[in-house]
């Protein structure tokens, strides 16, 4: 392992971090608000650390699979913890473990709070909350990855590292154009997004944070109620649609750009699968809604149309307490965390290709039973895929529900019931943020033991970087040079 | 599809039902009771039908994998059904869903109940009660495979299809003289219990069927309480080292009689790991219901062994009502139905062996990840896996899991609460007969609607034949000539 050249990419992404954090300042004046001096501070200690951190002098600035995963990991983790400063000075999250947590759950795009008054908070702070959504979603690594090949390291592995999708979708030859085209993208979704709010009118400060949370899938809201607070159509339909489109594989709109034509969406077999799922799931909880908790048909497909965008895309935003469901509802919600949005988006969970491919895989593993010599390769979009890329997906699946099962019982052994321990660890998994019980959406994650916060913020982690990147890490090899 | 010969097989294993059925009727002599019409009845029903089942002229004897499909969840099926006539005639189940529901979950070893009162019910029906799991237990298609090969039919496919475990344990070259020697091994257990039980004081007829129900893996009991009713310690321990003995390869005693020694049984790594698993589980439960339920460390570490020998060999027999238990042991109970014993055993659930080999897959895939070239093969007992066998698992796997989901879902479209409808589906699907909540030790499933218990039938066999040989009837290719 090349350590002094991991510590020196773990001290440039503190550098953006906290340049990151300026923002909030201005705002801060705007609303006349006494946080200057913690951002102030916050910016200061990681800056130095950034800095100190860069001091070393690197000889070798290779980067191969092995330091790349732990960029990625240590990357996300310093960066968290750097972000949770401004939540610790300013004093709205006293205890460390508290601010740590609220900060992962930002930059891994979960959206899991345990502020359990978010409107007494100050503007400045929430900015801050929603940007860790903002830069998490794309990947604060992705931003990095337009800076460092100015620098001259090779970064390929780094982002093989950050997105381990099934598909890898190589759209320029060279990563930082890649990262590059991905950011603007990105960039010019959100700002459609903040202007079609601001035109329903939503004022600028909640147009900007929600669109922050959208895109980045992440679900931190500014109101208790979440987006039920404003208790507005449009505004649910624009959200409910741009979460949809930040759930989407991101190399769709560049193609779409390049080409001029929508034709590659309609080709997609996972775009096609995401939407299928998408729309049998809300006429399922629509159905099992009506005359249950609403009168009204439109009603109930109103909140079961948000809620399954919300919950697919792992954004975790809410316009009703969909824990006071009926279980068959709360039950699908629960396999929607799990599932996720596609390989590629903002979104966390499974990835809708991974269920497509495993789909696939035991209907050949089926046939192969009856026709013991016809081993045929699995395609997706007539590509015939790579038996490794198949077993990595199977091994995924089984890893996932491992940790899951691990982690569940570490939080039934904090004596919380099966619902809330089950569901608090999916939604962590899943980058989600609401669960059901004790951490449902009218609820926050506030009330749990430390040790609780501290698993779930590892879960957060574990499951933003889809879960070998880190396990990699505990492996002696990926340490010896 | 040679569906002849299927049609044939199946009349074969309906005469050998009708023959299973006669030992009740000097049973009922002996006791005075009226169910001899009954029982002549349904012998003179099943048997008919097995005569004219084997009628037609059969031309083309040969028995291919897909005949072997049709023919093992047929045959488990018309089995059943037939099975069920005691119930139904006796008038102890009028309803045929329910007596085919007893009848399913005897033939399964699967040991869920929808008897609420089984102290009332006649002796030589519980006698035919507990003798389906004997009978399922070790397989009545193994039974049946000791006379078929007289017949001149070749029947390895149907052993493959009966026990499609990762790893093939091919004791002789013939399958007959593999089926003959698995069964007398079981014989003489089931005899070396119920002399252990008598010895101890139990009454005959009850340590007859009590060992029939431990040996099949089946767990009815013929008390309300289940063995709790008999609050013996030393029946609790024979039973449970019964249970864990039946839960155990058999070709372990195969191989340990013919070498005369048990060097095997401590060479082999599923042996092993079904051990540790026993004995981990065993502490954790221990220490976590200690003080909660029971004041005395002695009375947790006894109910809390019997709970866990009962649930991973998937036996379902009860001490105690561990619904009682705090949701981390419940959890845990949870986790060991899926886990299950050990693969060529006749318990149910995943198998030890399958879930080691999972383990196995997903460190050499985090590994491919680190040096990408180098793919080692997997070893069990220093025998290295085809890869072949590793797909089957992770695809094993996957089905398990999406059957799971998907009848969980059904379960809770009945309005049956989370807890319910998941550990209903669990115990099913793995054959161990009481799960949680509704479903839980002190209660039957007597209560359930009519397509729940439809439905939990259908899994209970799904379970018992490792889920792919029912799966592939439902491919069309399965049914082309």
């Amino acid at each position: 392992m090349n350590l002094i050249m991991v510590v020196r990419v773990l001290g440039i992404l503190l550098l953006c971090d906290a340049a990151a954090m300026l923002p909030a300042i201005p705002i801060a004046r705007v609303y006349g608000e006494d946080t200057i001096p913690a951002f102030l501070l916050s910016v200061l200690i990681t800056a130095v650390t950034g800095i100190l951190l860069c001091l070393p002098r690197v000889r070798d600035n290779v980067i191969r699979y092995k330091e790349g995963f732990a960029i990625v990991t240590f990357g996300w983790l310093l960066v968290s913890a750097a972000g949770a400063l401004p939540f610790l000075f300013t004093g709205v999250l006293p205890s460390f473990v508290d601010a740590f947590f609220e900060s992962v759950s930002g930059f891994s795009t979960t959206g899991a709070t345990v502020i359990t008054n978010v409107e007494i908070v100050p503007y400045s702070l929430l900015f801050w909350r929603s940007l860790t959504h903002w830069l998490g979603g794309m990947g604060i690594l992705v931003l990095a990855l337009a800076v460092l090949p100015a620098l001259g390291i090779g970064t390929f592995q780094i982002l093989k590292a950050e997105s381990p999708g099934p598909v890898s979708a190589k759209l320029t030859p060279r990563v930082s154009g890649t990262a590059k085209i991905l950011y603007s993208t990105y960039l010019v979704i959100t700002l459609v997004q903040i202007m079609l709010l601001k035109a329903g009118g939503m004022p600028w400060f909640d147009s900007v944070v929600n669109s922050f949370a959208t895109l980045g899938t992440g679900g931190y809201a500014i109101k208790n109620a979440s987006i039920g607070a404003y208790n507005n159509v449009y505004f649910e339909i624009v959200i409910a649609v741009f979460m949809i489109l930040a759930g989407v594989n991101f190399s769709l709109y560049y193609l779409a750009v390049r080409k001029k034509s929508l034709s590659d969406f309609f080709h997609d077999t996972e775009f096609r699968i995401y939407l299928i799922i998408i729309i049998a799931y809300i006429l399922l909880i629509t159905l099992n809604i009506y005359g249950h908790n609403y009168s009204s048909l439109a009603e109930s497909l109103r909140h079961a149309s948000f809620q399954v965008a919300s919950i697919i895309t792992t954004t975790g935003f809410a316009t009703t307490n969909f824990d006071r469901w009926p279980d068959f509802s709360r039950a699908l919600l629960l396999t929607l965390m799990f599932i996720g949005a596609c390989a590629g988006s903002t979104g966390g969970g499974m990835k809708v290709i991974r269920i497509y491919l495993l789909f696939k895989y035991i209907r050949r593993e089926v046939n192969s039973l009856i026709h013991p010599r016809a081993v045929k390769a699995i395609k997706v979009n007539n590509i015939p895929m790579q038996e490794s890329v198949l077993t990595n997906v199977a091994g995924f699946f089984v890893l996932y529900f491992i940790i899951f099962v691990i982690a569940t019982l570490l939080m039934l052994t904090q004596k919380y019931d099966m619902i809330t321990s089950f569901s608090a660890v999916a939604a962590s998994l899943g980058n989600i943020g609401p669960g059901l019980g004790l951490v449902g959406p009218s609820t926050t994650f506030a009330g749990l033991t430390a040790f609780s916060k501290i698993l779930l913020s590892f879960c957060m982690i574990l499951g933003r970087l889809e879960i070998y990147t880190v396990i990699a890490l505990l492996f002696p090899q990926t340490w010896k040079r």
